[in-house]
């Protein structure tokens, strides 16, 4: 686990390297490992080939297979051309080719003088640039290319590099980290790839990290968990590109507030304690050197602002991609994270609140949960008393992700199996009467339990089933969701009829059945029509502030300019989660 | 050597560690080294209980002494009060205190937010002070002191530390680092130290290290080497005032071309071939943390801006420390180290030129020289037939510093015993026929000397002689500098006539007899009256720009004012400066 982390490869784990809880499970290819624990133990998640990465030690050279999830982002997410948001491209970063005369006894300007004869008046630069510039402008006879950023000179190459401009889009979720690689050019996305969050193997959820990372060694060894995760992908996307790290020279971060202060290095202890304050909220920009990322060092990484201590700059991100300000009537945005962070925009203000649903919409804390990736369940239908399975590669099931969850579930609903309370029906309910109720059972836990496929049925080599447990999680995720819904409206003074449009942002929202949001109540009271898919949101705000300057800059007036909305003191919160737990009445066609 | 340059304690070697010039030697106070050459070898330099610390190895613990001429500085020099120069302090650093409330439930302001409400508005910060602001806030009740940098906040201190505010000058020489700690409240110096150069090992002039800095590991060498002999220095200037050295937030560092260069780590390489064209001559401020001084890392370093490849910034720090374009009529002004920098200003303009004196002046090349500290000869009077030696520290002599060498030679030439042209008087020569030629004899290796203190004349160890050499290494400096002052006069239409005043900067021009020097013509048809010495006027000019941003604003401006005049390439360097080579017709009273 030690390795993976440090190669930034660590997929997940929820138990914090306890071995219970299976998510670090890594294929051994060629080589041993030394086992810490009984081998007894492990079987309950790891086959013949396989060990648990969190309790077995390297010995020796060893090849192993990672991967869980891995290409999930790169395959389900993509931005659409940034272009096409902001019009023109007005990139902070410009490349320059020029050619000087060299010097001789009646000219001895310096170097660094030379250059900049040729660069607009008034031009500052990097002092590092210094360091090797007399033998860079000899061997390239005087012919470079300079990179300009914001009217600081920061790069010089021999010949003509213009063509090489790129810059780095990285969202950082609690669970996932998003990362777009940009051509700064043209604005095109050019690659994409996500990786499950390394600090996950202190938790699943944000509070326990924050409590690691509330001394100095422990917020150092998150600090670096993430900066490593990030470090590796971007280099490995910018390879896979044929792209050198050092024609990449710009970054834009968003993230929850914790992230944020995490990726910072900054103490987040007072988020976790009352009264929640961020130690800042402002946008940051570093020198790219500062955060050891693999790109230009003298380039610039720029951490976009909080709105409060719950709501973080990836929420800037959704209301940057989707500008409510601008729109006629109601906007409603929702990013369904482990957070959900619902954004309500009318005219001259916005609300902002942050849901805590918890991590069911990402396939955790689900018996049989995992990652929306090869072997996920994230299509069921029930229709004609028969489970057709879509399982993503069509490969042998091997668990539920977050839309597959929410599928089942309203496709239980809808056929009357699990009632509007989210009990699974008994025999005194009218529903049990129906051929599928006979695959309810009663697990071995004594918790109820459905059966999707028994081993087998779908070429699975384990029985994969939902359990009364799950359907809670669910109930608890959505109602965080919809009560957040409902109190940003009730602050604003509207109702759900008021809404002319719900956006509903992150990879999840592209793959969820809108039908089905409105059968689990998701967005309460908002019909099918408005509810409009955009993506990761959070990710193209991150990108619109990436290509343009003017973006940025406004990025930071809308984070001053937002209004958060605390939920978990709000006075009617609680009445309204309670309210949402329930699934709304079926209007049977 | 290496522990010494390690520790920034290496005095100075002249033969790069071939254990020949002698000039390392230490005392052995407890311990023994192992010696790699046979002991026989040392005789020529070291005591009983003295080595050579080029020539032996370190195998257990043991305690030296060094310091030979350690002390130069902190005894020999002292800057006026820098606020008598710029009237009020204007720094770029201040410190203000303030308290807070503490954030409660109705105020959850951020951290950096609540301190940056007491502040100036738009006041930026430096994102590393975020890191641990939520406990040093909490700690300390929210009562703190900012610490702003033109508008930029670069520290938060617990309590009221607002007294606590410190600069450092640093004056990188060829041969001499010196360094002044300045309140930047008073303006007043609190310290002033010195260290020989450690680059001193690879050579004592610039051109030897300059090929040493030539590759890219040579340079990281030659970096390395100047910035830990600063660190060294700067550290315990501070520990000795009991000063922490967090609060030292700002630095100001002059030096010739070659030694910024090395300082910032820029390859100096094309300084020493034609064109002679240098990396930059602008300015460089860096945050101290990149420069790893031991001061506050968030706090700056300002590098002065260069004239030209041999005109560096320390001829600026001269330059704004005597303004001339502020004085009536002309004034030249003198730095002499181991380049002879010279400017000469009239109104509007400024002319400099670098005059390469070699390290005579400062005792180096000198058969018995020896840095200005004890036992250094630096009077000599040959009154009444008499040798009268002054020696530093009233101690025994044991070799001649540069203001010696001077007042040797100026008084044998007074008393006939050297001639115009340089050379020992004979038998055939007039002044031979006096008592004082008996202490004239031909040396070991065939060349003349005189000797100034037979072996237990003055309680020496030795006989301490001056050379036929070492009188021809004086007319070549001497010879050099002058010729730079008559060029830089030509150039502007003047003679020596027209001048008005002729400042004598560096430590060693308050321990020059002007009279001496006019007899040895170091400062061409220029009278004694003109000749006024004004200490190290470099690190001066650099002072005022610690401690007033106005000042360091103008030094900039006068760096692209100053007109430099390059000695090497000008027609008429050659004639005048054989011309110089003679000592002035002596007019006997």
């Amino acid at each position: 686990m030690e390795c993976l982390n440090q190669a930034g490869l660590m997929e997940g784990s929820e138990c914090g390297g306890r071995g219970v809880c299976g998510k670090c499970v890594v294929r051994v290819l060629a080589g041993s490992f030394a086992d810490i624990k009984d081998k007894e133990q492990y079987k309950r998640f790891c086959k013949e080939d396989e060990v648990l990465a969190c309790n077995c030690t390297v010995t020796g050279d060893a090849t192993i297979e990672v991967g869980y999830g891995r290409d999930d982002i790169s395959r389900k997410v993509h931005l659409p051309r940034l272009t096409e948001q902001v019009g023109t491209i007005e990139t902070s970063v410009s490349k320059v080719y020029i050619e000087m005369t060299p010097p001789n006894l009646h000219d001895q300007l310096s170097d660094i003088e030379r250059v900049l004869a040729k660069l607009p008046a008034k031009t500052r630069f990097s002092p590092s640039i210094l360091r090797d510039l007399p033998s860079k402008l000899r061997k390239a006879d005087f012919k470079v290319t300079c990179t300009l950023f914001e009217g600081e000179l920061i790069a010089i190459e021999a010949g003509d590099t213009t063509k090489a401009c790129y810059g780095c889009i990285i969202d950082i979720g609690t669970t996932t980290v998003a990362m777009y690689l940009v051509d700064l050019l043209t604005g095109a996305v050019i690659d994409a790839r996500g990786l499950a969050n390394p600090q996950r193997v202190y938790g699943a959820d944000v509070l326990s990290r924050i409590t690691v990372g509330s001394t100095p060694e422990g917020l150092a060894k998150m600090q670096a968990l993430i900066r490593q995760g990030v470090k590796g992908v971007m280099h490995v996307m910018s390879a896979a590109n044929n792209i050198s790290d050092e024609n990449v020279y710009q970054a834009v971060v968003v993230g929850n507030t914790s992230m944020s202060h995490f990726f910072l290095g900054v103490d987040p202890s007072n988020l976790a304690v009352a009264p929640f304050v961020p130690c800042y909220r402002q946008s940051v920009t570093l020198k790219a050197d500062r955060v050891g990322l693999p790109m230009n060092p003298e380039g610039y990484v720029h951490v976009l602002a909080n709105i409060s201590g719950y709501v973080g700059s990836d929420t800037i991100g959704v209301a940057m991609a989707t500008k409510p300000w601008e729109k006629k009537g109601i906007t409603i945005a929702v990013d369904i994270g482990t957070n959900g962070e619902i954004i309500l925009g009318y005219k001259g203000w916005v609300l902002a609140c942050s849901a805590a649903a918890g991590p069911a919409f990402e396939g955790a804390h689900i018996e049989q949960g995992m990652r929306a990736g090869e072997g996920a369940i994230e299509r069921v239908s029930l229709k004609d008393n028969k489970v057709t399975l879509g399982v993503i590669g069509d490969t042998a099931p091997q668990g539920i992700c977050g839309s597959g969850l929410i599928d089942i579930v309203a496709e239980l609903i809808t056929a009357g199996l699990i009632t509007r309370r989210g009990s699974f029906v008994t025999e005194k309910d009218e529903g049990f009467n129906q051929p599928l109720a006979s695959r309810m059972r009663t697990g071995a836990n004594g918790i109820r339990e459905f059966v999707l496929a028994y081993t087998g049925e779908y070429g699975n080599t384990k029985d994969i089933v939902l359990t009364q447990k799950d359907v809670r999680e669910l109930q608890l995720a959505k109602a965080a969701i919809a009560a957040g819904i409902e109190i940003l409206l009730k602050e604003a003074g509207f109702t759900t009829d008021n809404v002319d449009r719900c956006y509903l942002a992150g990879a999840f929202g592209n793959y969820l059945d809108k039908e089905k949001a409105v059968v689990l109540g998701l967005f309460p009271g908002i019909p099918k029509e408005k509810i409009i898919a955009i993506g990761n949101a959070a990710a193209e705000g991150a990108g619109l502030c990436l290509i343009s300057a003017a973006q940025r800059k406004m990025s930071d007036r809308i984070a001053r300019f937002v209004k958060p909305v605390e939920l978990s003191t709000h006075p009617d919160f609680n009445d309204k989660w309670i309210h949402c737990l329930n699934f709304p009445k079926i209007t049977r066609q």
